[in-house]
């Protein structure tokens, strides 16, 4: 890799650990300038307005999900064993608050309301990531171990709803407690869904 | 209701409605004056800081949320039909970003990684709202309607989970779809506590 490129990661995964800290809505090149150390006019020459810091950190936060949370389950076996890598894996950066990984959920919640790229490039990487879900999903059902006719895109809003849950758990009650519960509602799901 | 409670109540109000557009750590007093078209130092004198402000839209938005979802739940007739009419009045208001309901729930998600008292004020919130959807599951339990052993907070994490779940949808996909997918999850629910 190239130390350009390699600097431009390491910026890029700061400006992912400060925007899930202060909002994406927050983030501003000056902002970035201040937790970087780097000068504020080096890092505009590279980035250029707000919008376009928000739209590569952002970019950096999917690949980050990605990299923690959907290429390890991809790589666990076809069928249950994967989905439930799926799960852990996006259980695990939830409760240990992963920055790519929560930026990634929490920033749909700040810009829903907004129009403009941002939201759209947020909305775009939600329906590809249920896709993923959906995908990984079909496997088991391939494999003979979920039924033939359990409906993969509302296995995928389920789980999502038991991990955004657990997210907030967290706060409101305690991590164990949280990791607890999900564990609970994941089986319960699973089992509905079994051939 | 005075004249003064009156004002009071409609200034709050659009502090709600305010906060929900832009987070309720963009709600300045400065804003508020700009959306209602009172003057900022006659907001000021009344509200003194930024974070009074947020404190007191927050405690407005609780209102609101009791008003719109958790009253009219507990005038339906105790048991499966109270915890029915919970989980409509309440997906009836994400779905339809009712501003008090929404801001409630979204302004935990921005405020979970800070310090101080609105977060304090939101976290202890949402634990009385736990524990208020816990008292309505207890209702279907003492009817014989749900099994003596589920777990109370369990189903309020679970319910809690397809109703975030269901907010995000209707951006995601369409509020069609977010109903549908948000009721077939709650009547797997339900099906899971019943007797």
């Amino acid at each position: 890799m190239a130390k350009g490129e390699e600097t431009r990661g390491v910026i890029l995964h700061q400006g992912v650990e400060t925007a899930y800290k202060v909002g994406l809505g927050g983030l501003t090149i000056g902002e970035l300038a201040r937790t970087t150390g780097l000068s504020k006019s080096g890092l505009f020459a590279h980035f250029r307005s707000k919008e376009s810091l928000q739209l590569q950190v952002l970019a950096r936060a999917r690949e980050e999900f990605v990299d923690l949370v959907l290429r390890p389950a991809v790589q666990a076996p076809r069928g249950e064993q994967r989905v439930r890598a799926l799960f852990e894996n996006w259980l695990y950066s939830g409760v240990h608050r992963t920055a790519g990984v929560c930026l990634y959920v929490k920033a749909l919640n700040e810009f829903e309301e907004q129009t403009g790229a941002v939201r759209d490039q947020l909305l775009q990487g939600h329906r590809d990531l249920y896709d993923s879900i959906c995908q990984i999903f079909r496997t088991a059902v391939s494999e003979g171990q979920f039924r033939a006719d359990a409906d993969p895109m509302q296995f995928a809003y389920e789980l999502n709803g038991l991990l955004l849950a657990a997210y907030n758990w967290v706060r409101i009650v305690d991590p164990a407690d949280a990791e607890l519960r999900a564990r609970t509602a994941f089986n319960t799901l699973l089992d509905a869904a079994r051939a």
